[in-house]
């Protein structure tokens, strides 16, 4: 009796169709072509970023361009590395929405993409402290606001902050829709 | 037949041990307890951090302290929360220890952990920058490399960056672990 009312139950789930990840799956491929534009962006921006007063002496050139700062030399690397991660990550991506279960490939993109998480966080926020210390300069240790002269290029180089922290934004969603994904399956 | 053979294998999943989560819960635990005394100390590393050099003038006085700068103040927030974090979110991973699927508990923590994650990235990453510029300062933009006076204040801010780097690694780790509990679960 105790039996069969527990094969009844048993059965009964198996009858009730499962909760569905697709639209999670579809969220998730949308923000990875998202991403994948806004960090190609925020590279670009940042690359191409360069400044030349119009005075020069004979021995000294003001210009100012990326590779100045080895943070944004930096920042421009691992916006090129996000990416190329979203663009590898995008069939991944468009897999999982045809799969049913997909936990091994879902658990590699949570484990890859707060890897992404952190080295573009720590990109981003490196340039801008140092944009910050560019803009408003610092007192105590008498650094100076160079962004009064080097106007144009410091409002490139902010501007391309923009891109890289909408897709930091969109990693930690990314990151929510899998473990939402992996804790529904049933 | 067909009925009987399924009902049999059913019986026979639910004979077989699930596959346990509690070596993972374990070490989720431990490397809490390790994110929270490391965050701690970055904190009042970094907020203890002060240089006065041996001259001044009858106008000027020359110290240094973590709050002339506001990347270091946001270091020293970010740090303290982190680990008031850590601090609540120990009793949740005590619980996981003790219950068997705990999927929503997980979920929740994948979300805040990857929080963390991006806010500890940015202040740590921010104040390493701000620290190297601090160190070798920057020839086009003509700031001086301050650390040369004051030594003992940039040793004291670079060694709490340690803690705060650590914990980043952590919280990685425990994104990866969550996630892998929560794929195993059956």
């Amino acid at each position: 009796m105790m039996k069969a009312s527990q094969y009844e139950a048993i059965e009964s789930s198996k009858l009730s169709p499962p909760r569905s990840n697709r639209g999670l799956s579809i969220l998730d491929l949308i923000f990875r072509v998202i991403a994948l534009g806004a960090t190609l962006g925020s590279s670009v921006a940042m690359a191409t970023s360069e400044q030349q007063l119009p005075f020069f002496t004979r021995f000294l050139k003001f210009d100012a361009q990326y590779d100045d700062f080895p943070t944004f030399a930096f920042f421009v690397l691992v916006n090129a590395l996000a990416c190329g991660y979203f663009a590898f990550s995008i069939p991944l991506s468009i897999l999982n929405i045809a799969r049913k279960g997909a936990e091994r490939s879902r658990t590699i993109l949570i484990v890859l993409d707060s890897i992404m998480l952190g080295l573009l966080t720590a990109a981003a926020s490196a340039t801008a402290s140092i944009l910050y210390l560019a803009h408003s300069g610092n007192g105590s240790a008498n650094w100076l606001a160079v962004c009064q002269q080097f106007n144009d290029f410091c409002h490139q180089a902010s501007g391309s902050l923009i891109g890289s922290f909408g897709a930091v934004v969109i990693l930690m969603l990314l990151i929510i829709i899998q473990g939402t994904a992996l804790a529904r399956r049933h």
